[in-house]
């Protein structure tokens, strides 16, 4: 078994449109750059090779919580060096705390032989998430250790996560430089929904779950229309609207607020539409005189993984 | 071009459970049994060879509304004979009305030379639903036009229906003998939904999906569960809960209510299994003292049917 080991562990999409809560999507890039090291001491030390001044309290830092809750599940007494370099910047609304969460268990895991299965590993990393938002939750994690499209279909009373292949799609993603506090974004959502708008929405959701599963591009783009949650939203991310507008103008399928914002993604059938749509996506934002980062890259077919080991 | 057809149209499940307005699901029987034949006078004559006492006045019957609706579409003066055997009880809440009205669009549309789409003809039958419920609504009309497992992903602005293969399985339906008016079971829909219970239903529409797309039993037996409208239903159903434990105990994959009941359907791997699950279905109303039917049979892979022409 190797001593360190190096892993990728990717930006991801939640809600996906109609999905809220339930629906991930793996992208290929951005993502984390997870360095784990075994050493003699018992314990955990965090190390950020990056400018955000995360916490590297283990308790404090989501890839050691998640780190930590595993080493419950593990009757040695070990020690690990943790070396975070993150390419996916925090707040952006593209899973940035799932990935550092999934990394650090990932490369445990290799650490360890593998002893622990992919749902397990989700229920460790599950743990650092609870940190970065105060839920367990997993339409983040899932995506990023699965890859693909995922579906958290419950959590209760057993984790019963879906990893469904997902057709070859290209993702453009503009992240708006203005504070959307999750508090807030979970804040503006209605208590309580009409049923028959309930109904649409299940709607999208058996749609998109049937585009992605037979590729069929059309269909997804009709069914990631979200009825409840966007609109909730909406006044907390200006540009939202003509950014949608200019999208499909510019050729995306369609797309949605990217988890609980402010970060806004578009589906697209090639890289050279995404690349257009990611233009369309900032020039609004250009305009409305707010600063953004655009990143532009592939649907993820595989999640986190060990990209080198010693 | 024939004088005359004999179409078999088939019973259909609504709802499946978690997708309430939004599932089908074909059988291969029961099934209607639709003879229109081509006469020189316009208009339509309706004759019923079943101890139903439907009505035959054109206006008043669904499968004559339907023949109407399609008839308006069509440039030319045309008389039809319709005969209709009934081979799914009204109101025994698999589809009866759909099934009749579906019967005669299709056989009509043989007459003309298979002029419209199976999309227009769902148009044309849901005119006849409309009729019979009050509502124009597809989830029966969906899968007796195009067989297997559907979706109806939107109704406005644009008809949208999913025809999707199921694997697969055999149904086992128990039919109890009580009356629950159509307004009774819609009043006792709540009107709203709290958010968390919408997401966990949502959750399980994907999941059901996912399961038929991919012929997973296991996934299609948990998905099934609805939180919101059979809960609602309960009471009007007497020995519902009963009914999915002995049928479930009998092996059924899962089930639940047909429709809008009082029929419960339940979901089997194999035709021995199903007809084990049929009898357990029974078991439960026999004891409360109440009349019932019981249908087995399997996913019907095709929709209504033309079986002879002369």
């Amino acid at each position: 078994m190797p001593d360190s080991v190096l892993v990728h562990s990717p930006a991801t999409l939640s809600n996906l449109g109609c999905g809220f809560d339930v629906f991930g999507l793996a992208l290929a890039a951005p993502y984390d750059t997870i360095r784990l090291t075994r050493r003699a001491a018992p314990g955990i030390s965090i190390r950020h090779l990056d400018p955000y001044n995360l916490p590297t309290d283990p308790a404090r830092n989501v890839a050691g919580v998640a780190l930590l809750a595993l080493l419950q599940a593990v009757p040695e007494e070990l020690g690990f060096d943790l070396e975070i370099t993150k390419g996916i910047k925090p707040g952006s609304g593209v899973g940035s705390s799932a990935a550092s969460a999934v990394g650090a268990v990932v490369a445990a895991n290799a650490l360890l032989g593998n002893r622990f299965s992919k749902m397990e590993l989700v229920d460790f990393a599950m743990e650092g998430e609870a940190v970065a938002s105060g839920a367990r939750h997993a339409d983040n994690i899932a995506p990023a250790i699965f890859g693909g499209f995922t579906v958290v279909r419950a959590l209760e009373p057993t984790l019963d996560i879906l990893a469904l292949p997902a057709p070859a799609l290209w993702v453009a993603v503009v992240h708006p430089q203005i504070e959307v506090k999750t508090s807030d974004s979970r804040k503006v959502l209605p208590a309580t929904v009409p049923l028959g708008l309930a109904v649409r929405q299940w709607a999208n959701v058996a749609g998109l779950t049937a585009g992605f599963l037979t590729a069929d591009y059309d269909l997804i783009g009709r069914s990631l229309a979200d009825y409840i949650v966007e609109p909730a939203r909406l006044p907390l991310i200006p540009g939202l609207a003509d950014a949608r507008r200019r999208a499909l103008a510019a050729g995306a399928i369609g797309g949605g607020i990217s988890g609980s914002g402010p970060s806004i993604f578009m589906l697209n059938k090639t890289e050279e539409t995404a690349q257009a749509v990611g233009a369309a996506l900032g020039s609004v934002f250009a305009e409305l005189g707010i600063e953004f980062n655009v990143y532009v890259g592939p649907v993820g077919t595989e999640g986190a993984r060990v990209v080198a080991e010693e």
